[in-house]
C-alpha cells in the first residue's frame, strides 16, 4: 500500500509508515529524530505524523531529510502510560495513537508505529485492524538477545493476554515462525514451547496439549518443532522462535533485561575499583562497545504484534531517535516483504485444520497429581 | 538436634547435617570434597553420608579434615535426574535421597542437603517430613543476585509447584519473609508480588486476591508489603523477597541465569577481539574477578525448601565443592538459628486467621474482560 496520491504526490512510490508522535517517555522529538535518521537510511519510506499538527511541523522543519516525506493528522489528546486500556478503548477517539492505526485501517499506510502504552496499543488495534480469522488472542513478538547464529531468539507472546491455551500456544508457533520466516529470514525456523523442564511429562496440562497441537502442525507450516524449552534457552542456542504466554512471557524478558542492566552496572563498579582496573576500562572501551553493541535493546527494538490485520510495531517507552529509527525499519521490512498478507494465509491454511483437530483430553486425577511437585 | 551419642561421641556437641552423596552430577567426590571444605572451615558441623558405604568411606579416608565426623548410611539404589517424582516415591525406599531425608525425621540430623532430581526430592521430603500445619504447596526458596544492600533477592517458588492460588501466594509470603529474618538477618523484609506490572488493576485474577491477603497480613507478620513487582525487580532492588508461582518463578531465574551466562560468553569473545582488548583483558583479570565471586551461584548455592517439618537444602545438580559447602554452610546456619521452629510458629499464628479470611470473589466477566489485553 501507498499513500494516496491526492495527498502528497512526492509520496506515490514510498512505503508509508503511520507514526504515533506521542506517548512515549522522550515525547516528539525523539520520535522525529527517529524518522528522521530512517529517511535518512532509506529513500523509500514516507511517513503520516499523529499529533499536535503546529508542534510536530516545527520539529521537522528542523530536519531536512524530512522535506515532502511526512503527512500530518491533527490530534489533541494522547494516550499516557497511566491510562487503563479500557477507558482508551471507550474515550480513546481523539488520541494520536488512535488516529495512527486508523491510517493503517483506511489504507493510507502498511505499517504502525508507537512508542505508547501497550496495553492500549493492542487494545484499540484490536478494535481498529480486527483479529485475523483463527486468530483468538494476538501475541507480541519481540527479539531476544541470545547464542543463535542470527543473535536473537524471537519469544511470544511478551505480553498481549496474561493467558494462552492450548489453541492460542499453536497459533502463536505458526505466527511465531512465519515471522522468523520473513522478519528474520529463517527459511526453516526451529520453535520451542516454554516449560519448566524439557522432559515431556512436565508442565501444566495446557502445555501438554499444546505439545501434541504443534508437532502435528510443524511439517505443514514449516516448521521444525524443538519440543519443550527452558528459560535458560532464550538466551540460548536451541530455537529460534519460543512460544509461551503472556504472563510467563512478561516475566521472563524482563527478568533477563534486569539481569543484563545489573550486570552491567556491576561491570562498570568493578572497573572503577583500583587504578589497574581503571586502566583495563580505558583500553577494553572498544570491547565493552562490541558487546554492547551485540545485546543494545535499541537495535532490536519493537515488539511486533502478531494476529492482526495490519502490522503494528510498539516501540519501547523509553526509545530514543535510534530506537524510534529500528521500529520504523522493522514496520518498513515487514510492509515490503507482505508479511502481513502471507500470516494471514498461513494462519488461515491451518485454523480449519487446528479446529478438526481432536478436542484435548481433560485433565485426569493422575495428571494432576503428577503435576504437582514435578517442576 | 545432635547425633545420637551411641552412635559417635565425637559428634555430641556438632551439628549434624545429612547429606545425600549421590544423584549430583559430580557424583560423591564432589560432594566429599565439599562436606571437607565445610569441616575445614567450621568445627561445629558434623555429617551423616548417604550412599556406598565402602567407596564413601575411600573418599572420605583421602580428607583428614573428616576424621571422626562423618556417619555412614549404606545405600545402593540412587535417583537420577532422568527419575519421575512418582516413580521415586513408589520405589524410592532404597536410595540414599530416601536414606538422607530418614535421618532427619527421626531425628539424627537437623538438616538436609542434596545435589539430586529436584521433583524427586520434593516429593520425598513431602512424604517423609511432612507439610507444616496450614501450608498447602511447599516452595522452593533461591537467593538471586540483585541490587539490594545484601547482594540478593530472595524469590519463591522457584519450581516445587507448577501452581499456586492467592493462599498460597501468602503462605509464600510468610514463610519467605520468615527466611529472610532468619536466614539473611533482614529484620523488616520488604516484600513484592511478581506480576506483568505494578499497577493494581494488572495481572491475573488471584494475584489480585493475593495482594489483599498479603497486604493484610504484613503488620502481624513483621513485613512491609510493597505490592507487586516486576521481572526486573527480581535482580533489582525494591524488594527483599518476591512471591510467584513456580512455574513463573522456574522460567525466570532460569531466564535470568542464561542471560548472566550470555553475557559472560560475549564478554571473552569481546575481549579477544584485538591486542588492545587482550591486553585490557589481562588487566581486568581481578576486576572481573570481583564481579564473577559477586554473582556467583555457587556462593549462593542451594534452594531452600520452605513449609515441611524440617530443612532441606536442594544443592545444584551441576554443584563442585564450593557449590556443596555453600549448601551445607546454609543447612548449618538455618538449624543453628532455630528457623524451622521459628517458621512453624509463624505460620501455625497466621493459618486460621487466613482461614478466618473472606473467600476472594469470583471472577466477573468485567474483571475477565479488564484482564484481557493488558499485560
Amino acid at each position: 500500500m501507498t499513500a494516496q496520491p491526492d495527498q502528497n504526490p512526492a509520496q506515490a512510490d514510498r512505503i508509508i509508515i503511520s507514526v504515533d508522535a506521542m506517548g512515549g517517555d522522550n515525547g516528539p522529538a525523539a520520535v522525529v529524530a527517529g524518522i528522521a535518521k530512517s529517511a535518512d537510511k532509506n529513500p523509500e519510506i514516507g511517513f503520516i505524523l499523529h499529533g499536535p499538527e503546529a508542534e510536530l511541523r516545527e520539529l521537522v522543519a528542523k530536519r531536512t531529510i524530512l522535506n515532502d516525506r511526512v503527512l500530518y493528522r491533527n490530534t489533541t489528546d494522547v494516550v499516557t502510560m497511566k491510562d487503563k486500556p479500557r477507558d482508551v478503548m471507550r474515550n480513546g477517539k481523539g488520541t494520536s495513537m488512535w488516529s495512527a492505526l486508523e491510517s493503517m485501517s483506511n489504507g493510507e499506510a502498511a505499517g504502525v508505529v508507537s512508542c505508547g502504552n501497550t496495553g492500549a496499543l493492542m487494545a484499540l488495534s484490536v478494535i481498529r485492524l480486527r483479529k485475523l480469522p483463527g486468530v483468538n488472542r494476538p501475541a507480541i513478538a519481540i527479539l531476544f538477545p541470545s547464542r543463535n547464529p542470527q543473535g536473537f531468539t524471537l519469544m511470544l507472546d511478551a505480553g498481549a493476554d496474561i493467558r494462552a491455551d492450548e489453541r492460542d500456544l499453536l497459533q502463536y508457533a505458526l505466527m511465531g515462525a512465519s515471522y522468523a520466516r520473513n522478519g528474520l529470514e529463517l527459511s526453516h525456523p526451529r520453535v520451542g514451547l516454554l516449560n519448566v523442564g524439557t522432559e515431556e511429562h512436565k508442565g501444566r496440562s495446557e502445555l501438554k496439549d499444546a505439545h501434541g497441537l504443534i508437532a502435528g502442525f510443524a511439517e505443514q507450516a514449516n516448521f521444525e518443532f524443538v519440543g519443550f524449552v527452558e528459560g535458560s534457552d532464550i538466551p540460548g542456542k536451541v530455537a529460534d522462535v519460543i512460544v509461551t504466554d503472556g504472563f510467563t512471557g512478561n516475566v521472563a524478558i524482563k527478568t533477563g533485561e534486569g539481569t543484563a542492566r545489573l550486570i552491567a552496572s556491576l561491570l562498570r563498579e568493578a572497573f572503577k575499583y583500583s587504578f589497574l582496573s581503571r586502566l583495563a576500562s580505558v583500553l577494553a572501551i572498544t570491547s565493552m562497545g562490541r558487546l554492547k553493541k551485540r545485546i543494545d535493546p535499541r537495535r532490536v527494538n519493537g515488539g511486533v504484534f502478531l494476529g492482526l490485520n495490519g502490522t503494528v510495531i510498539k516501540s519501547h517507552g523509553s526509545a530514543d531517535a535510534t530506537g524510534v529509527s529500528a521500529a520504523v525499519k522493522l514496520a518498513f521490512q515487514l510492509a515490503k516483504t507482505g508479511f502481513s498478507e502471507k500470516l494471514a494465509a498461513r494462519v488461515a491454511s491451518t485454523v480449519e485444520l487446528a479446529q478438526d483437530a481432536p478436542e484435548p483430553p481433560d485433565d485426569t486425577a493422575e495428571q494432576q497429581e503428577e503435576e504437582k511437585g514435578q517442576a
